[in-house]
């Protein structure tokens, strides 16, 4: 039987130490675009940030990316 | 109303140039270890790759690695 794959709800947050900040609320996409990341929504809406992709933890829905310097 | 967050399930391939190569299906966690990446699915199975996350894709259900040389 086919499972049918379920969308994705992640949110992506800015990790700075111990310190975590939202950024965007249910990420779709995430992609480099020159120096920045990309960050676009389900509902379309887009931000660019001078960041890495640090981890993913789809148990807790989390995206943490940390700055570039 | 609040709307109950859905578990993700993507799967991470490791790209280099345009070839794509699936590298663990239904990933759950992925974390910086070391000098690797640790990559948990949701059945709890894990890889250790000497890769950075490229870019997430989850309206395919993507996440895209790097190898690090």
């Amino acid at each position: 039987m086919e499972r049918k794959k379920r969308m994705c709800e992640a949110n992506a947050y800015m990790i700075d130490g111990e310190n975590k900040t939202l950024v965007m609320e249910s990420v779709d996409i995430i992609e480099p675009e020159g120096e920045k990341l990309r960050l676009e929504n389900i509902f379309g809406e887009q931000k660019f940030i001078k960041a890495r992709i640090h981890s993913l933890a789809f148990n807790d829905h989390q995206i943490n990316l940390v700055a570039l310097s």
